[in-house]
């Protein structure tokens, strides 16, 4: 056995299923191995960002890290930005990065870099693997780390000699850093502000925003009036009919502020402050009204759903939540497609238990609002801002669910970042379903242009917000990668070529130019 | 005049002409300035790692900085893999990063990342403004910063409220960090060498590797009989009939050793030793013979020019080269479409003075050939082994020398990283002639797969290597992203559409089915 049948072995032991990957030579001794371990499923990326934003989709569904394979810093540097959203939302991931031969460094060869420092601002966890030996246990603590709860991003750095060069053993799993369990006095003051008459919020993430934590939310609710609600980019949400509601919190700092305005405490749960997505002269990035008074029930790494049902016991709240979403679904539109008309078709033909990976940029205010009384789905959004993260996450989550739809709603700047996804999609026959939402502009920066305090923008300036000139033709461009695409223009076309997508499984591609 | 104006202003006053872009919300401002400074050329990417890779490629050409606008921290991390390569090349490039406004980073919103930790591993200059009255001074040192020899990567992170705010005058330029001059002893001591009846080869890079800095080293041969070397991935070559020739290092390990093996001396010339690229188990990282003595005529930092100039006088040269190379122009192929049948159209029917942006992996070997002999032309290769660089370099060298052709070689599989260049080659208009080497494959890892040792690699193993699942059809994918392409399976088609291609300016791909 070599240092790479070791890792691999390790990985399946520790529960890992799925390996992204976009090897290199310094990372074929892991490629062969992945030969000797039939339970890690490989899934060939043809570009970084996929293989890590792929991984933070598989993270969020799964729960559970799966591992990416990367070719140096370079490999890793390309992943970067799909990391950084991945961060944001406290997936799980377990990244594999390649180096030179550790006699190879001193030679300075020309990919050569510092592969620490590419990732470093992305990771909870870093370890490069001294050697052959050492490489099992690396990675069951690399697997640990990410685990560790709310979640974290473990990058393992193994030279190509730790690969090639004999190994002992596999490790097995190490004992799980479960979320640590919150006081009874920190759930007993939070029973005490939701008495005290003072106008009151719930914040929740995380685990505490779904399933039994949003029940006990719901809970809560019912017993004391408290408004429940959810970060802007909620990293996963469950959204639609039967679902204890939530409110979402605005995107644009002076809708926030209106939002907000007559709370006079907010609970955390899993959950930071709300502040400003962007800074704007003159706007408060700082949101909540003065004098709000906050506190914590969870910390991220604390089981909230725990605290939640406690908090629930409590307050003396009833043993369900009194109000649920109720099915209201849209009508069908005609005529010529606009976002909101897509977003209506989507509600209305989406069947329950859709996936939703959601960097559908301006047109996700219509969509949110048609999906939150449509039939229930899982909501995925763009966590950490950086655009480019709805076809990748789409991958690894039809990966990590193989028996739902996916549907990925994407803006098509964003789409151009990592167009590349829908080859994999293509590749590993995946139910996914992407719709284009085709304005052939950066409309969400006309929209800042504004709010930054620009007046009247010159024709330069104009020309960098805008992608007419030419413009994406995304049928060839799905066709070309192996995706079967069509394009609407007409709210008829969509629901026709929209209903055929979420009859028939496999990949699809809808360009709908609105 | 706020901070974004001093900054372009600035920019266009140190003689900075381009500006790649892919900017956001926290660029705004920069954005808006570009109609108050026409001198600067914005060039909008659909992806970051395009306008790194076009900046490099404008560096190499122009031999003088282009400017990139990237959005936060995550722009720049799709940036930093082509700022790698850049980085290998010694390219000069300033990098202008937006970050949230300095008020608004205590807050930790989504987008907030540690920027100078993304940018550390690549740069050679890294400055946060702290302030709108300081943007000015800050970017004339930034281009002095790209500008010293022999070329650096400069970072400068421009925070929101620097933009906005109130600035009080623009920067002129600072004095060039010029080349250090050689001593005279070290000239002298070289000239001993070359007469000290040892078997020696001068090892050139950088500005000594073309024109009057490769004149000078074909009169030092003419004089010595010196054998003059370049590196495997030389960032910028002259090649072709008339130029001094020049012998090039191989990429294997095992073929680099049997190159030097004569060897007793290497005179350096703004290079370093060489060394293989990756380390393969029993094979050599460095690659000289035992006993060969390195010695510096001129390290990178320092005029090699001047100091071969000087050299060629000590050893009493005559006064030009006597070596040229002979135009030698291949046959031109029929029949089934090859590598080697493509690169002898190539070099049969491009015209004399074009720019080679080279990332061609596997198909390289028979296309240096070919064009060693052929017309006069540059040659830029892939110089830090992160492939992806190709069509983003084209793009830069267009933009450089707008009356000259380019010519991409790419490989399909490392094309596949930054197909999003050829919207901008389109956008731009750009006499682009891409050609894609598509054999549906990482071609080079099935070699590497070997050569790591690795005998029979399993089914898993060999599909992570393979591209034919479903196949790229980079027609399409091209008339997408705006870009008129066609296929070749034959020489006869390749022929007529390459020569089609060279005979009229503009955008076109052809792929190649090799």
């Amino acid at each position: 056995m070599n240092g790479a049948e070791s890792l691999v072995q390790t990985l399946v032991n520790c529960g890992v299923e799925v390996c992204f990957a976009n090897p290199g030579t310094s990372e074929m001794h892991f490629v062969a191995a992945l030969d000797s371990a039939p339970a890690l499923r490989p899934v060939l990326c043809l570009f970084e960002g996929v293989a890590t934003g792929a991984a933070d989709g598989y993270g969020r569904i799964a729960g559970k890290p799966a591992a990416t394979l990367l070719h140096l810093g370079p490999g890793l540097a390309n992943g970067l930005a799909n990391l950084h959203n991945a961060r944001r939302a406290d997936s799980p991931i377990v990244n594999v990065v390649g180096d030179h031969a550790t006699y190879h460094l001193q030679y300075d060869a020309p990919l050569t870099s510092d592969v620490v420092g590419f990732a470093r601002p992305v990771s909870s966890w870093i370890c490069e693997s001294k050697s052959s030996l050492a490489v099992a246990t690396d990675a069951a603590r690399a697997v640990q780390a990410a685990r560790a709860a709310p979640g974290g991003i473990a990058t393992l750095i193994l030279p190509a000699d730790t690969a090639w060069n004999a190994a002992e053993q596999p490790s097995g799993p190490l004992a799980d850093i479960r979320a640590a369990e919150v006081a009874q006095a920190t759930v007993d003051a939070a029973a005490r502000r939701l008495r005290n008459g003072r106008r009151t919020a719930l914040l929740l993430r995380g685990p505490a925003l779904r399933g039994a934590g949003l029940e006990a939310a719901g809970r809560v609710r019912a017993a004391t009036g408290v408004r429940l609600l959810c970060d802007t980019f909620a990293p996963h949400a469950e959204l639609g009919a039967g679902r204890v509601p939530v409110e979402r919190i605005p995107y644009f700092a002076e809708h926030i502020v209106e939002f907000l305005r007559d709370l006079e405490q907010i609970i955390l749960v899993g959950s930071k402050p709300p502040v400003s997505f962007f800074a704007y002269p003159g706007k408060p990035s700082w949101c909540a009204p003065e004098g709000c008074e906050f506190s914590a029930l969870a910390q991220p790494h604390e089981d909230g759903v725990a605290a939640l049902e406690a908090l629930a016991g409590a307050v003396g709240a009833p043993a369900q939540s009194t109000a649920r979403v109720v099915l209201e679904l849209p009508g069908m539109p005609g005529g010529r497609l606009t976002p909101s008309g897509v977003a209506q078709i989507i509600a209305n033909l989406t069947p329950a238990g859709a996936i939703i990976s959601d960097d559908s940029v301006t047109a996700r205010y219509p969509l949110l609002q048609a999906l939150g009384a449509a039939r229930p789905s899982t909501h995925l959004p763009l966590t950490g801002g950086s655009i480019g993260q709805g076809l990748p996450l789409a991958v690894g989550a039809a990966i990590a669910a193989p028996d739902r739809k996916i549907l990925c709603t994407h803006g098509d700047g964003a789409a151009a970042y990592t167009m590349q996804a829908l080859w994999t999609i293509a590749r590993e026959k995946l139910d996914v379903t992407t719709v284009i939402f085709a304005n052939h502009s950066y409309a969400v920066l006309n929209i800042e242009l504004q709010r930054v305090g620009i007046g009247a923008a010159g024709a330069r300036a104009l020309s960098m917000l805008d992608l007419h000139n030419p413009e994406l033709d995304w049928v060839q461009i799905a066709s070309g990668l192996g995706v079967e695409a069509s394009r609407a223009t007409t709210c008829e076309a969509f629901a026709s070529q929209y209903s055929s997508a979420m009859k028939s499984p496999g990949p699809r591609l809808i360009e709908a130019a609105v």
